[in-house]
């Protein structure tokens, strides 16, 4: 393991040791360059890009977060910043050109040359999320018909540019994909045999407009480091490496939990995001959420008559819509979890409702015998604790089979499932809780 | 991309064609396998493995569920279980042998050779959800004094059983780590030098005890597809290829999302666990919160007389304590995502603090406007409107900061902070709600 030294860069600045600081950087992983250098201002940041070999500049730089990038990039030297944008790969390079805003976009592309630029502009024009965004070109590409020692003396040749060598697409003359053929594959046959020999001649690939998501699913489901990527008409775009993919795995958790938690989502790192923008973000569910909340204020001025005479209805009134929500709570994140990685699908659905009848009745019951036993410290009204208890029942029930229903609504009206989670499913399921306890409370004491 | 065809493997057995299903079933990739067996009954799974070459079967065998894998083995023949078991690959024989009950693994050890026997258990001995569970002993080793051009004639040899030779671990005598050497780095060298000339020396490893969540960290942070493992002495155990890396990326985003909900946490898919199961893994949070939230109960009982005067008090608690508990939600999960990818660590947190502060702020002022507004229409008593909206003020401050801050709390106690998100959380900002609204209410309201 490298020898992780925690170096305070700012020392070495403020002495004015470059020479030293230099030399220690260049043994340096980009990862742990870009830990050193996070919590540095600016105008130190630069000095560090200074001393950095450029491809090492280039992918410390790629993978900073978008505000510390535009802040770089006006704090730049022209010379410094061309080095790096041409010595970044294809696919980070594209990404850093979606974040930038459209002055600083032309800025940068003038920096390239005409095909560095054709190789960017072309990956921009997949959708966001896409699997051609992810893609870089960076490939050994070869012909079925080459020998493989020929095909070897190209990797060698070619290959210290490139991404990986890990695995080559075999493509025709119109860049359609044949095949694909590992290294391994050629160190282990026969030097003469030609590469359509010794390829994989089925190979799994993606397109490059599939979504992120499913080519994540695909590498993980057949256990690939490297997938290629073609475009509507089977030619070769390039390709995508796990390395990549992990990092969508992430975003795509990440991406849900926000959605659960009813939060507009983003990104980008908690420190990255403007409070401002966090306001923004959370603010149009919570709204939302307060006035849909507030039709039980409707609900229950309806009882105002059974309240006044009875006010201690009113105290068991929050654990009971709690205990519905947590149960909508618990439902709907075990089924949207199970959608997420494919194990619950759509024709599913009558399934999932009846073994959650089930598991809602012997969740239910166990929770009203709680609540029985509970309210005898809060009041002896026998009537009073049978109403509860009665309610809280039919509750659980319903609650769990709300939380279950409300992703597969979702799934088929095509909204994505983990929005029905948390808050949302939490309101919605209170506001039912409400009206059946009154309910069910007005009828049982019948004042 | 090989041609998916939904095989309808019931036809074929029903029709006593094996011949053509053992062809078609030989061409497909194991994670097909899977999906096609997968709703078959165990004695029609039974024949499929009966039809699968020894590694297909092995492969297909190890990426069923437990209670499957429970079933099939009662079912095989001996021979066909020895020939699966023995063709497992080490780290892959271990997580079986690990979910099945003693009499199964005894029976399972007898069919291994003393070496394979040796090689299990040693990986049964790390602690679960270690990087050792993760390890296979199948690699390459190389020793350092080797010339390139002999290493490249040892992978060729013994290359075909191991799991990668991407990446080969470079060793001393005393099976000390001394570098790695990528397949690449051989072949671009001078067939006469030596492995150790062409190898990165300061190689980034774990050790066999690191938990398998650091691992998908260090391997997300520095981009591998493969790493060394060593033990406590630096002798090494094997590799960890990124594909079951992924898998723990997976299972860890499950695990958190499950905490997040007041789940005790599983790894089995929603149909592999029975409806009891179920029930029990959610019982325990479900009735600790509902004693809990019935506290609420006592603190309503003392308001009895501010609610028998108004009980249009009663109409707004719904609304207020939903809108705490949602607030707290959505920044207790920002928190602990935020925790979860290493982006907030536990020194920030008076930075996080401090951040919600004013964001509470901000959502409180715009929320308690919001229910200004909609308070009119309910009720035309402008004390009443003030009240319940300072309180919501107050509410959403308190709940927003009680959400960021609980954790950190966890973190610091060494709790899992995802266990303090969804139910929990909003039971504890209820009650805190709930307190708070009457208190106000009953201040500004004088009765």
């Amino acid at each position: 393991m490298k020898v992780r030294v925690k170096l305070d860069i700012k020392n070495f600045i403020e002495r004015g040791d470059f020479r030293t600081l230099k030399m220690i950087l260049s043994q340096q992983e980009p990862a742990d360059i870009l830990e050193m250098i996070e919590e540095l201002p600016p105008d130190e940041k630069i000095v560090v890009f200074r001393l950095l070999p450029k491809d090492q500049a280039a992918i410390v730089f790629s993978e900073l977060e978008p505000d510390d990038q535009i802040a770089l990039i006006e704090l730049f030297k022209e010379e410094k910043l061309r080095e790096i944008i041409s010595s970044m790969s294809p696919d980070d390079r594209a990404e850093l050109l979606e974040e930038m805003p459209a002055n600083v976009v032309n800025k940068l592309l003038s920096y390239l040359t005409p095909e560095e630029r054709r190789e960017t502009l072309s990956l921009l024009n997949y959708p966001e999320n896409s699997a051609g965004r992810l893609t870089t070109p960076k490939c050994v590409e070869l012909y079925p018909d080459t020998v493989v020692k020929e095909a070897l003396e190209k990797i060698r040749k070619e290959g210290k540019d490139k991404e990986t060598i890990y695995l080559m697409p075999v493509i025709d003359r119109q860049r359609k994909l044949l095949g694909v053929v590992r290294l391994e594959d050629l160190i282990f046959s026969d030097p003469d045999a030609l590469v359509e020999q010794v390829m994989d001649d089925q190979p799994i690939y993606v397109y490059a407009t599939t979504d992120q998501e499913e080519v994540a699913q695909i590498m993980r489901k057949y256990d690939l480091f490297v997938v290629p990527v073609v475009d509507s008409e089977q030619r070769l775009v390039g390709i995508i490496t796990i390395d990549d993919v992990v990092d969508v795995i992430d975003e795509e958790a990440t991406e849900d939990i926000q959605k659960m938690s009813s939060i507009v989502t983003t990104e980008q790192p908690y420190f990255h995001t403007s409070v401002w923008q966090f306001s923004v973000n959370r603010l149009p569910w919570l709204v939302a959420l307060l006035l849909l909340g507030t039709l039980s204020s409707g609900i229950i001025a309806k009882f105002e008559a059974l309240l006044a005479t009875l006010p201690i209805i009113a105290a068991f009134m929050p654990a009971m819509v709690d205990t519905g929500g947590n149960i909508g709570s618990q439902i709907s994140a075990l089924v949207i979890r199970g959608m997420a990685l494919g194990e619950i699908e759509q024709k599913d659905w009558w399934r999932v409702i009846l073994r959650e009848l089930l598991i809602g009745a012997i969740l239910a019951f166990i929770l009203a015998i709680t609540v029985l036993l509970r309210a005898i410290f809060v009041t002896r009204v026998t009537q009073i604790m049978l109403a509860v208890s009665t309610a809280l029942f039919v509750v659980v029930v319903i609650s769990n089979i709300i939380g279950a229903s409300l992703p597969f609504i979702a799934k088929a009206m095509k909204i994505d499932p983990a929005i029905m989670a948390g808050p949302l499913l939490t309101t919605i399921v209170d506001l039912m809780g409400i009206w059946i306890y009154f309910t069910i409370a007005n009828l049982m004491l019948s004042v």
